[in-house]
């Protein structure tokens, strides 16, 4: 098994198996001069088959910014609560 | 009073006050062909005077990443705890 399949497994097993998790979902917008800086909000994201899905405004500022640099990270805290 | 000063109060009066707090810490990586690419984890962050404190390693992902782009961004969770 590599190292991706094994994450996903972790993922699988905290995240996944109808949990709804808060997650601190990162990413990029371009500041002042062009310059990339980091983002992070929590969101509740709810886990399956490899994807978070996230509610939220399609005028978001984060959907304008994965729209312009689709890259995200995303750390799971140890709140789990169930949908 | 500025948007930038009460942001600074409200993040005294909920990470102030000799509390340590988890907070989510985003940085910039260079990802695979100079694309920048987002990271976050959760730390243990001690605020005071308008900074977090993190005790971490001097060679560690998220200390070379700030030393190449100090933009970095941060979400406090709900689980305040006390030091």
């Amino acid at each position: 098994m590599s190292v991706f399949q094994e994450v996903l497994k972790i993922i699988e097993e905290r995240c996944g198996k109808g949990k709804d998790n808060i997650i601190s979902l990162a990413t990029i917008g371009i500041g002042e001069e062009g310059k990339p800086r980091p983002y992070v909000r929590e969101v509740d994201g709810f886990y399956e088959d490899g994807a978070f899905y996230v509610t939220t405004s399609a005028s978001s500022t984060k959907m304008r910014q994965i729209s312009q640099n689709p890259e995200v990270a995303f750390a799971a805290s140890n709140q789990w609560f169930y949908g």
